[in-house]
């Protein structure tokens, strides 16, 4: 290991070029010569110089690379329109600033909160978002002791004193459960998420909340790991009960779950929405996709990626930048809701 | 900008510890006590240390960050289950090697060359996986040039000198159409993907030559963006004519485009697979979950972005790697295909 580290300014000299040049060179700009630029490179490697990306992803006003670690299996992410949505959105605005995206699949928040402090100190990324928060979640705290520049997607109530964008899952519930209660529904189901996760703990409470409220005759809920196949599963058995038992109306936590959901009831004989009516949440391209389609709780995904990506940014030249609530999941009725027995 | 650069073994003696007590604690691997971690953390701080990424990149036996540069519009991206399915493969393999992947959309090409460059020369990366290939693709000699470790997936005739991993699309689509033809269909359409991609290219010609080998009476090819919104148009129009000059057969480039034909014929008051046959291709979970189910051309998309991953991999310490050819894609007949009128 060699200790004397070669500066940018004998890779300018060895070249002929003002340091500016390599700058230019190294930061893939226009303005040089195919051959000028050929030279650079060619000094650049024969003193063994690289520029060092530390220099640029802390300089303060500019990210070469935000992190993202996603705490699921891999073969889940695949089949989840929701995360492809998310990073298409944040993508898009790294795009505009020239920056790449890291991505790791994690088995927990224990691993990412290590891998956070890793791609940190080992200076490989200059921001990161954290999705996916659980009760007493770790990273907030190893956010915190590092300094790192963080957006928290979750309720406040999950990312301590990080900048979080988040949406009012509660709300959006409630506003679900009075939808199908004035429709007419007094059995009603719900097919949730993953049980470990924050949000998915707040609709679960927001829900039972709604239930109660409007006094249901029934009210049902499991949670999942997301899948189709488990929305599937929970659908099946929810609707395997008479006619006078099982649940006129189900929502679901996302939308590949409903769309397993009226594949189940078409399976099954049952008519969507006459003999039960069927809600997705997120409305990604899918639910116009189906037939009937679906009636959906709908935000903008792609849209959320992007701010989330946007808030990144402005928080990290100064350090600080407001959380910020997006817009509240709206009803968007469709063919897969109606009236019971309708 | 200081010249004379601090060593590992400046950190370990500060912080009394040896040299591979540093390593460990900068690799978060386990064997070091809470308190030794933060010692080590505290004198690197002091020093202004940090792991050199390039050196790990690069020492031939280890690569810790895997470029992606994808060329294709974000939005289409999150509502694409191939793109997410692939990346999820990548991912099962690199979190094995406790890898992240760089992810970068880019507009064209060009771009790509350039970014590649960037990323090879600063050393964000230690290799790269390359798609979506077009005839004369700039990457190639742009990955040639660097000594770049790559793994292209594309066929060989587009993919130059590069280790590639390819499917065999020429074979997958003439057996699609001879599938068609068998249950009796004379009128056989194909919706097929971007004009640009050298793979669309393949497919178009072995469905021209296969078209021609049935002597069909009638056989159409139109190219669209992969999205949703296009195949419903291309359906759309392709299904105006009348019940005798319209395709009987339709066999879609991708999944979600097959699941918006499905949802096209429904509100055209056409059945499917009386009035007309739907053949979908990739066959993501998406097939399995319309009524009537889609049958598809099936691959193991998961396991084909695993494998580009493991080839990655086996490619960097020793430079070199065969391509390999994936299982061919196989037809999996469900509800949407029958013999016409039937």
């Amino acid at each position: 290991m060699t200790t004397a580290r070669v500066t940018i300014k004998e890779v300018a000299a060895r070249a002929g070029v003002s340091k500016g040049a390599v700058s230019l060179a190294f930061n893939h700009k226009p303005g040089l010569s195919e051959a000028t630029r050929e030279r650079i490179f060619q000094a650049a490697r024969e003193l063994g110089w690289a520029p060092n990306p530390t220099a640029r992803t802390l300089a303060g006003s500019r990210v070469d690379v935000v992190g993202l670690a996603i705490c699921r299996p891999a073969r889940l992410l695949g089949l989840e329109p929701f995360y492809m949505e998310f990073v298409s959105g944040v993508e898009s605005v790294l795009t505009e600033h020239s920056c790449s995206l890291l991505l790791r699949l994690v088995r927990n928040v224990e691993e990412e909160a290590g891998l956070l402090e890793t791609w940190w100190r080992s200076r490989q990324i200059g921001g990161s978002i954290l999705v996916d928060f659980r009760a007493d979640d770790p990273r907030v705290a190893v956010a915190e002791r590092l300094g790192l520049p963080a957006v928290a997607v979750g309720h406040p109530s999950l990312t301590g004193r990080l900048t979080s964008v988040w949406t009012d899952d509660a709300t959006a519930v409630r506003e679900a459960v009075r939808y199908l209660g004035a429709l007419g529904h007094r059995r009603i189901a719900r097919v949730g998420g993953a049980a470990a996760l924050g949000h998915t703990a707040i609709r679960t409470a927001a829900f039972d909340e709604a239930a109660g409220a409007l006094e249901l005759a029934g009210a049902w809920q499991v949670t999942t790991d997301y899948s189709g196949e488990a929305g599937a599963r929970a659908t099946r058995s929810l609707l395997a009960a008479g006619p006078a038992d099982r649940p006129t109306a189900i929502v679901y936590d996302n939308d590949i779950m409903a769309v397993a959901g009226l594949s189940v009831a078409a399976e099954m004989g049952l008519s969507v929405p006459a003999d039960v009516s069927l809600l997705a949440w997120d409305d990604s391209q899918l639910c116009r996709l189906t037939h009937p389609t679906l009636s959906a709780m709908s935000h903008d995904v792609h849209g959320f990626g992007a701010e989330v990506a946007r808030t990144l940014f402005s928080l990290v030249p100064g350090g600080a930048a407001g959380s910020r609530r997006m817009d509240t999941p709206v009803l968007t009725p469709r063919g897969s809701t109606a009236p019971p027995g309708g």
